[in-house]
């Protein structure tokens, strides 16, 4: 029997205890995207958010529920994402130490980014098990808090966040929509949405390329990838414990797509929407894309999950273009 | 002695006429970009308005002032960018023949933006003597009128209403800036700004590489570009006399900036704020940056102009990173 480990009380507690440190994301709408669909489609812009993803809601959350004695020692993450630079922000802006384990082969950027934050920065081989072996040992020398990125129901609760602020704005839509990769985000937004609005059917996108999530739902059964291979950084990971459970209860289809279908999703938030969001942050919108017969006329929210993407080669293209010439220090 | 053409009830007037058909467009701030210049500062985004650029709001309110005679034979315009796609698209709109000439070495994806809304696109060779003969002879042979992009009054008060919205929602700043190009953002800024706010100061960005506005407003007489060779393209056209006027009288100061400093700004706007804001977009931010000791502690405006830019070689490279495969079509 499922019990259900996470209530949209708890979500709107963590919402009023990190409500003064997030961005109130926008929510954004297209004509063009209208049309394409034939629904009418709302954007919640995490891609604004903090960090540049939802990621950083749930690392808030997670980080203020601490013990004073927990918050004393530090916390340690792994992640060669988000929620690296998420746990790394939200540890500074409460003053706790953190430290977080990242596979050698991450983007230097995003390295970068991450010491920047304040957050102690170690390196692992790129394996799942060197990043496990390389936390726990650090866990086992200094005592350190895992804040794990999305199987933690402080960060889940967090995560469900942007969905409670998209339906006090927008009010309750037919259908929600959001990436899966570890499920955190979907399990967040399912439990506020089937609550909210009980009506809502809950659709999220997955990579065909990374499709554990699609397959354990299908089969109800726990089915882990094996060597994801999708540009979509961000929803390499399979589900966790309980973002399968909360999956399963409340979500109501998951819809794979191919790599072009994300990268073509993906240029249109670009070109027309102006928007720059990572390639998980397209990966629902490509599922709607794909679906968009299926899902005619209805009212659509969607979180767009992130906006973190290496822009050097793009810049440096341009500057050859230009030329040299004296810069400023951005 | 300097007549005042253009009021602030002009652009109210424009506001009301064009406000149903237009984004009202997202107002943004960043944390990041606030402690790198030690002021406040909003973003009035309109690079999310239609077609991408601030211009739909200019050439929709002066088609809309038509007599219906001058509808019923259509308009022409010259332009190789977003002035096209704007007259092209308000056009439609209002059920009004257009045609647009552009120099032959436009990008095609501006030519086929600019069809794609429904206009006639003649192309002429690449020089302003060709886009003035060929328009000429296209109002000499069928009537049509004229919609200049930056000189004609009513554009003007159309561009102006972006920061008409600005100062309705933010309230009163104490520096607004835009871009500097034929001078119709800053025209229409500079008027409603100094009549809502008449503490406020108007300042505008400008490449070095096409500083027009710059040498004209600090010699007050009017000096045209030769040769502008910068990477913003919006900006390397020459004032108006009416832009010229309207500046020398309302404008605090121009800054002029280097193409990489604009390249930075553009970066930092992309990266950070995850905004696709085209090059001249970017060049006020790249005025506020370089200038910011001056600046230090004010509450700053900034209409960023567009975000109309080509993504065709980053999403190709993308592409062959994940090669084949099939794909939808957006």
């Amino acid at each position: 029997m499922f019990i259900l480990m996470l209530s949209v009380e708890d979500i709107l507690a963590a919402h009023k205890r990190i409500e003064q440190y997030i961005v109130k994301t926008p929510i954004m709408t297209s004509n063009t995207l209208d049309s394409l669909t034939r629904c009418k489609v709302y954007l919640k812009c995490e891609n604004f958010q903090r960090v540049g993803a939802f990621k950083f809601r749930g690392a808030l959350n997670a980080l203020s529920l601490l013990s004073s004695e927990e918050k004393e020692v530090g916390v340690v993450a792994h992640s060669s994402g988000n929620h690296a630079q998420a746990v790394s922000l939200a540890a500074k802006m409460l003053n706790i130490e953190a430290t977080i384990v990242m596979p050698s082969d991450s983007s230097p950027v995003k390295i970068q980014a991450t010491k920047g934050y304040g957050a102690k920065v170690i390196l692992c081989k790129p394996t799942l098990e060197s990043r496990i072996a390389t936390t726990e040992e650090l866990i086992e020398e200094y005592g350190y808090t895992l804040i794990h990125p999305y199987n933690d129901l402080r960060v889940i609760a967090g995560a469900g966040t942007a969905a409670l602020e998209f339906i006090s704005e927008v009010g309750c839509i037919d259908i929600m929509m959001t990436p899966v990769g570890g499920g955190g985000l979907l399990s967040g937004t399912s439990i506020v949405t089937k609550s909210k609005c009980p009506d809502a059917r809950i659709i999220a996108g997955e990579p065909e390329n990374a499709d554990d999530a699609y397959k354990s739902f299908k089969a109800k059964k726990f089915i882990p990838s094996v060597n994801p291979n999708t540009f979509a950084d961000g929803l390499r990971t399979s589900l966790g414990e309980n973002t399968f459970e909360i999956i399963l209860n409340f979500v109501d289809d998951i819809i794979t797509v191919s790599e072009k279908e994300i990268l073509e999703a993906m240029r249109f938030l670009w070109e027309r929407m102006k928007l720059v969001v990572e390639p998980s942050g397209a990966v629902p919108i490509a599922a709607l894309v794909k679906q968009k017969k299926q899902l005619d006329g209805q009212k659509i929210g969607v979180i767009i999950s992130g906006g973190n993407v290496d822009l050097s080669d793009y810049f440096i293209n341009f500057e050859h273009k230009i030329g040299g010439g004296s810069g400023i220090n951005l």
